[in-house]
């Protein structure tokens, strides 16, 4: 933890706003880099006369978009402790509602990195073709560069994300400002490169049924533009007071400037002639200007860097920086993912949903599985689905609208509540029009996510509504288990603190006469033990033999008890020998002190104490036996004997935990 | 491992010959398989017309077997103790040569597993089809499924050997018997199913030197039969008394039946027409009567199949029996080298060479780990060579004739130590006579292992040439780190083993109070320590105060010290609190009681005493530090409780360390 903070110190970790946007938009932000195209590629299936219907489309993603902000600022002004849409789902919707979310936003994390670090393979490989030619192979190499960095384990820092974020956003919108000014003001034609291609429809003459249906599936796969949206609600005890105030206002500046990248994109998509279809039909579908299809080795380009091209020419330097900064943003956006997942499994243990060690997110065991969890999970999608945003895209957005829904819900009760009770008017009006904003999100929300369940289940999103029920039914049963473990080792009122047992029975385990055993038999007499006994397993007749005469010369002053082992078993006959010990005297106890050897390097556990861990393992399903370790320091240990943990993940998202009141609750 | 036995039981294990040969025996036995194939198969590279030399092969092979046979017949009588190969040449050729030897055996265990299964699944194939037609991935999945079966662990038996063993060794004896009868005395013509078939030789036109150096490969190909003859030498102690004649009898025993077999099997090849090409090549090589390659789909039936096709009719029963036997009996042969590493492993880790624990056959984890290795280097090579039993036999004879030679050639040494004391005239002519022997014997293995390294060297053998130094310095540099560890814990012989520490400090860490909490607090306090405190780690602000109250309330007579953690670390605060204390009393003990969860589910692991191991685990870094484990027995630990070991690998053929005078000695 390097030197771990006081409570005192927690403010001076604190982020201004001009931080905390970058620190909590890049997921957001990241999002127009595909979907303003995923909306092309959908439309294209009907050809590109249905391009017609993309502004339309646009605008609708835009009304979505500013309710759920709206929607937002409410939720981090009444919930200001950062619990997210976890907590108000939880607090008002009831446990399951909130475990429903939990899930929802676990399967979103583990998509958030298969999708951004899959279209961010497509920006790289607008400008580097080998890696466009083998995307899956690349996007693997970035999950497993991405979970090494985050097992080693990186101290974020606001400014690590301030550079790429605040770089993409002056890319886009400078791209937008140019481009609108050369197409507005001077008058000039902008051409993509697939300007005068055309698109060989999958579907042709729908029904005005399967034209609206393919209609509402475009929008549907737009509103991935407001994924990451909820960040800030999950960070405001990272913002500096006032907290509420300082996030929503982050919240609104962030809204504003997604919506005029996402509109300004696809604007700019349109008019310079952009064509994209769909990946997996791109070949055979899409025709060069002379009428052929473009064939199995065309490269399709992403949105961005297609507009990119079409303003600053392809090639150019402000191309080329505008494609790596893209694929940044979307790499960066991955690696929230992999700082978000432990911090909510934090949050999912402190209720006993999840494993209790995940709780102390100091735990790197804990974390590194649930990092190997989750890379994994992205991985076999970014294998399964080749790597196609696209196609990724069909399971990303139930998620994200699950818990949209649940959340504006749960906040429309949380006003109502709170109106039944609060006299102030102001503070009345104030909720009233709280409510009245987050009912609109929740109807809005609820209706998007109806939409996407019918307009994606086919095509991948019954893999997420499957995916759900398994984790939340998992989650039900662990905090099953720990609440009937609970329950067994509850104690009464009456419990008699004072219980002793009657005398303790200490053995020390010896195999030889070396400097572990006689430091475990100095130890052992310092206990003061009722009875003291050194037991050893006659396992060899001859070095038995010796070992006894040697005990002898040295005048060892502890009685030496050999017990017999014909076929060379250690924990046997050890087990055996304290069995009989406790039947002689069952209000006894039993100590055992196993010498250890603490060694230095992983395969050195290979050579030593393998008999002492397995006798131990067996030891402790002896009621009435203790087992203590007496530890012996090979020099080869004294190289790890400083070693510290490595940082926190989320430190800077969720700084400790802090109220508004600055005193620490949890 | 049942009721363990004691050494006065120990001889009624023991077995009698007609038993003895079957255990054995089985090794060496189904080597007949494809041994007098694979030298038709190397020589048809050639064309069928070197087909001539293979009688002249053949006896040469049997003088090798014979003369094999009559130098480990020395060995049973001069090493009873059953060590073997390894031991002989440790003995009287120095750790080295005997390290050689190990590696040389461990690397054939592996390949007896490969050779063995793959073989068995030519065998089956005969009858079977489809299982001809996947032969890898049968081959994979029985070896997975012997892995299975040896991981639960079986008890060998010697009626599960002598059964197929007999059965194996009647079926063949018979069908050389009719065969041989129908051929000479009833003057009936024998026809393979290849008889009327042509091989197209890979090389033509072959000077004297390619045509020596490929009827040479022929010969260290058949040598391939001698694999398994070393057994008998390690099993020794499992005999019934005079242990040494009765082994020497039963290996001269084993060595006349198997070189009837294999004589009978090559010649009635010869005199059946057999006609076998090299796998990979035999759909373009091996020719139909009417000069068509017999192309992809032909089925090339094992050796001893065409032989019983001939004999007794392809399809008729006894062809079926004796397929399905000699299937049974290669796997038989397959199982014995999950049995015989393990038993090498016990040996080599008592000479720490490999890990301890190994030493101890009934420790099931160790012998796991031995297992899986084993079974995935056989299915490695089974995939890598797609299981062709001509192709894994390149790799196989290397480590048996290394073994055979220095066993030999530290037989000589042996003799020759010996001879310089004895001075009764009777011993000194049987010990010349046994050096002799086991002079002619090193010659001729040493003479065989060159002629296997110049011819299969570049086909295959520099695997096993690479693989075994590997092993070698591994082993090494095992038995180095054991020997440095040992000098570093040596005690002088002034050491003072009173040096008791002056205190003892317990601390009892408690997360909240429930039972397992008060039983450490009764156990940490019937230690009778100098100073005892509970120590809790202030993680939940509110749980902390509640903690306090519920300690007070009900009057625990222990001090309860908090310990303050802003980050929920709760491993770092008590390693500093543990420093403290040790820097205050620098020569007292500190003593840290941990409740732990005794568990009976793997996955309640995953939930339970993560905290605690990680602790356990930093704390052992602390020198003057005991840890004392206080199980608390959950209610779903019941069942593992009466849990019992199962058998010993190998109990069979090391039935306990018994030499002749019936002490056990090791």
């Amino acid at each position: 933890m390097g030197r771990a903070l006081r409570s005192g110190q927690l403010h001076e970790q604190l982020l201004p706003k001009r931080i905390a946007l970058p620190v909590f938009a890049s997921d957001a932000l990241s999002s127009v880099a595909y979907a303003p195209q995923e909306i092309l590629v959908i439309l294209s299936l009907a050809g590109v006369s249905f391009y017609a219907y993309s502004p339309w489309i646009a605008a609708a993603v835009v009304v979505v978009m500013l309710t759920v902000v709206a929607s937002y600022r409410q939720n981090v002004h009444a919930y200001p402790s950062g619990g997210g849409d976890y907590e108000v789902a939880t607090t008002n919707l009831g446990k399951n509602a909130g475990l429903t979310v939990a899930s929802a936003l676990l399967v979103d994390y583990v998509l958030t990195v298969a999708v951004s670090v899959a279209n961010g393979v497509d920006y790289v490989g607008a400008t580097i073709p080998i890696v466009g030619q083998h995307k899956p192979a690349v996007a693997i190499a970035i999950v497993v560069l991405l979970t090494v960095v985050n097992l080693r384990g990186i101290r974020e820092s606001g400014v690590a994300f301030a550079v790429p974020t605040y770089a993409f956003m002056i890319g886009v919108l400078l791209l937008i400002a140019v481009g609108g000014f050369r197409l507005l003001v001077l008058g000039d034609e902008l051409h993509a490169p697939s300007a005068g291609f055309t698109i060989r429809p999958e579907q042709t003459d729908l029904t005005a049924f399967a034209a609206a249906f393919l209609i509402l599936r475009a929008f549907s796969t737009g509103c991935a533009a407001l994924t990451g949206v909820e960040a800030i609600s999950n960070g405001v005890p990272a913002f500096r007071k006032p907290k509420s105030k300082n996030a929503a206002t982050t919240l609104l500046m962030m809204g504003l400037v997604a919506i005029t990248m996402f509109g300004g994109i696809i604007a700019l998509g349109l008019a310079s002639g952009v064509k994209v279809a769909e990946p997996s039909v791109v070949a055979r579908d899409l025709m060069r200007p002379d009428g052929t299809p473009v064939g199995p080795d065309y490269y399709q380009q992403p949105i961005i860097s297609q507009v990119a091209d079409a303003v600053f020419g392809g090639g150019s330097l402000p191309f080329v920086l505008i494609s790596a900064v893209t694929a940044l943003i979307l790499f960066l956006a991955a690696n929230t993912a992999f700082n978000g997942f432990p911090v909510l499994g934090s949050i999912l243990a402190q209720d006993r949903y999840l494993p209790r060690q995940l709780h102390t997110r100091g735990d790197r065991l804990a974390f590194s599985n649930g990092i190997i969890i989750l890379a994994a999970g992205a991985c076999l999608l970014l294998w399964g689905f080749n790597a196609d945003v696209s196609r990724l895209l069909n399971l990303y957005i139930v998620g994200v609208f699950v818990s949209f829904t649940l959340s504006q819900t749960g906040m429309v009760i949380h006003w109502t509540r709170h109106l039944r009770t609060e006299r102030d008017l102001r503070l009345r009006h104030q909720m009233h029009r709280s409510r009245v904003i987050n009912f609109f999100g929740a109807v809005m929300t609820g209706l998007v996510l109806i939409v996407v369940l019918l307009t994606k289940f086919m095509v991948g999103a019954w893999i997420v509504v499957i995916a759900m029920p398994i984790l939340f039914l998992m989650m039900k049963g662990i905090r099953r288990h720990y609440d009937n473990v609970a329950a067994e080792l509850e104690i009464d009122e009456d419990y008699e603190p004072a219980m002793l047992p009657a005398r303790n029975h200490a053995i020390v385990l010896i195999s030889k006469i070396h400097k572990p055993t006689m430091r475990a038999l100095a130890y052992a007499r310092a206990t003061r033990p009722s009875s003291l006994e050194a037991v050893t397993v006659g396992v060899e007749g001859e070095e038995a033999r010796q070992l006894q005469e040697e005990w002898e010369r040295r005048g060892i002053p502890v009685p030496l008890k050999m017990l017999d082992s014909p076929y060379r078993e250690i924990t046997q006959p050890i087990l055996d020998y304290v069995k009989t010990l406790r039947r002689r005297s069952p209000r006894d106890v039993v100590t055992v002190f196993i010498p250890e050897y603490v060694v230095g390097h992983w395969w050195e556990h290979l050579l030593h104490n393998q008999s002492a861990l397995r006798l131990k393992a067996r030891l402790l399903f002896k009621p009435g036996v203790m087992v203590t370790s007496v530890p012996w320091q090979l020099h080869s240990s004294d190289r790890l004997t400083g070693r510290r943990e490595p940082p926190a993940p989320g430190a800077v998202r969720r700084p400790g935990q802090v109220k508004d009141d600055g005193i620490r609750t949890s």
